[in-house]
């Protein structure tokens, strides 16, 4: 956590900006560890200054606090000392000029208030920037959260039947992973024929009826330590046909053109050391996001095809979705310590879709796919 | 559904607004019945405006929206369309200058885009409004939630017993949630001895030990059809000591206080048709809120405790927390339509701590309790 805040403190200059204001509970949690604050409303606040670290809460996390973000200065909210009347002592006493803040979780009705103190700066990127690249002990979070999903996913092959519904599996689903000491990272999809034409299909009450080859997709995560999974496998109920085969198949190669690219690169990268920058691939900054969202995009096109509807990867961490994002219009790298999903998907309205979802990381320079449940055609 | 965008479209002239932006979770539910958005990413917004509807989202959801939203225009986002090169269009083509925006959770990188293309308008109160006056239906839906929490506080008494930790508890309370249809409304509060102390306490791995009078605190909800219920109930394990019962008791009491004033302002209310604003407490505006927070939050003190710290009760729908609060410092006024909870607490920093919740509906002008697990002290 001190690094995390010296590499943050690095940063304040390079922003103009005096102080950092975080708000997001993510972001919370990544500087103090502590995550006990809601996610739906705001509990809390961090204030980063030069020389210093606050916490404002109020009385119903005090204790908690006090015992366990020992390294931050509490600031106690009330009816008497509001927020505000705190932070602006605070910029006072420290001579704040420039505040940075999350533009993407602060609000209007706090910003408005807020700027009436002092000049407000948008920083969201030097905590995003820290945060996609990841530490050893947040790759080991990833890596455990992804276990248990494996599991969860042999586990749930056992239970799938006739007569179940979308709503049983995800039940089973999240009821294992809450056993083996996890909880779901997020609502859970798991969508039935037509259902998995919808890539966010609302989890539902319809069942599994006649062994045809219904398409059963599941999409789910694990969040343990604060670090999220995620992952999708889709599977047949009875013998799929020749045009599902086909449909399955290809997604599979897009996935594994994508993270092909991906390998392949990082083989060169680190055959040729001193010559790396010449890859057509590569270069200092990483690999091209929007090139590995493009070949998996254009092979599933190429087999006529509509082109995925939503990005190929995004990037997981404390959250879900963080950066890098891997689709058509990133501006993103590739580079070590990230973290990333590759989940391409064919969807046919009214019909039904595939969507296969893999977690790849980049450890010590080399990529390493972190899910690893089986992708084989599976026919129950 | 209708009537709730008539009820909108009545006040947009009040608040000099031609369209009203909605991004909030909720309120896409209420307004649209949909649940299927994340609440964690912004999936979708609203725009209504006089004579129409329109639902911005992306093509992994545009099929759902189709068929379960057909009353609203369903506008698609996507690389090619971005929201807010429609949301451009839109004002221009419906001619709107002044648009309405959610400032609690509009966030600073929209609201800094969207002001470029037109003049916001904080108008949460509309909606929060709207919300906190209840239909029928949704009276229905949250005392559902009450019933099905109301079981599982009796299920959970049967399970409480040597060697169960926190985490334990709020599985198996969780657990029977989801069995019984619903599922939490928030993350379960289980606090054992002095974490009861810390009235949002983070559920941990701290176990029952000896029967010497622990305090357990368990404070859950339910949420079934979008609807939340909330409750706590403090019982002990093992025979408390006479200091502990006086806590206990002096909760209930204060509890008491808060919810005969309610009954006994709204029967003075209904015997007194013509004249009842000249009782004290209540006019035509209905209940002080504040007043209310106040005989609570007085007993508590007469009896040298120290003060609760945090407010007396809030109100609860598809959120946990909305309107009204009954704080110190509220201005809300106890009206027709309202549920919300009241939830005193007595915490002796690094002992112990004792909170009692309920949810108190205003049903036809009667005030209706919703919870009914037995407040009687309760020792395992």
């Amino acid at each position: 956590m001190k690094n995390r805040l010296k590499n943050l403190r690095d940063k304040l200059g390079i922003k103009n900006t005096d102080a950092l204001l975080i708000s997001s509970i993510s972001n919370i949690i990544y500087l103090t560890g502590y995550n006990g604050f809601s996610n739906e409303k705001r509990e809390a606040y961090l204030l980063i200054t030069k020389n210093a670290q606050y916490i404002f809460t109020d009385s119903r996390y005090s204790i908690a606090i006090e015992e366990k973000v020992s390294d931050f200065i509490l600031l106690k909210i009330g009816a008497q000392k509001p927020f505000l009347k705190i932070l602006e002592d605070l910029i006072k006493d420290e001579n704040i000029v420039s505040l940075g803040i999350e533009a993407k979780s602060l609000t209007v009705i706090e910003y408005l208030a807020i700027k009436k103190i002092v000049k407000c700066n948008p920083v969201d990127s030097i905590l995003q920037e820290a945060r996609e690249k990841k530490e050893e002990i947040e790759i080991n979070s990833i890596k455990k959260a992804c276990d248990i999903g494996d599991n969860a996913f042999k586990y749930i092959l056992g239970k799938i039947n006739e007569g179940i519904s979308e709503k049983e599996i995800a039940y089973y689903l999240e009821n294992y992973i809450r056993q083996n000491g996890g909880e779901p990272s997020f609502r859970s999809i798991v969508a039935f024929e037509k259902n998995a034409a919808i890539p966010h299909h609302l989890t539902g009450d319809d069942v599994l009826k006649n062994k045809t080859g219904q398409y059963v997709l599941m999409d789910f995560g694990v969040k343990i330590d604060n670090y999220c999974s995620d992952m999708t496998r889709t599977i047949f109920f009875g013998t799929p046909s020749s045009t599902q085969i086909l449909i399955y198949n290809t997604v599979k190669e897009s996935q594994e053109k994508a993270i092909k690219l991906i390998i392949s690169n990082y083989r060169q990268k680190n055959n040729t050391k001193i010559n790396y920058h010449k890859s057509t691939m590569i270069n200092q900054k990483g690999i091209s996001a929007s090139k590995i969202d493009k070949i998996a995009r254009d092979y599933i096109i190429s087999m006529n095809y509509p082109s995925i509807p939503h990005s190929l990867g995004h990037g997981i961490g404390l959250d879900v979705h963080e950066y890098p994002s891997l689709s058509p219009k990133s501006k993103d790298f590739i580079q070590n310590g990230m973290i990333f999903s590759i989940e391409p998907g064919i969807y046919i309205p009214y019909i039904g879709g595939v969507r296969i979802e893999d977690l790849i990381a980049i450890r010590n320079n080399v990529p390493e796919i972190l899910t690893h449940a089986s992708k084989n055609l599976t026919i129950i």
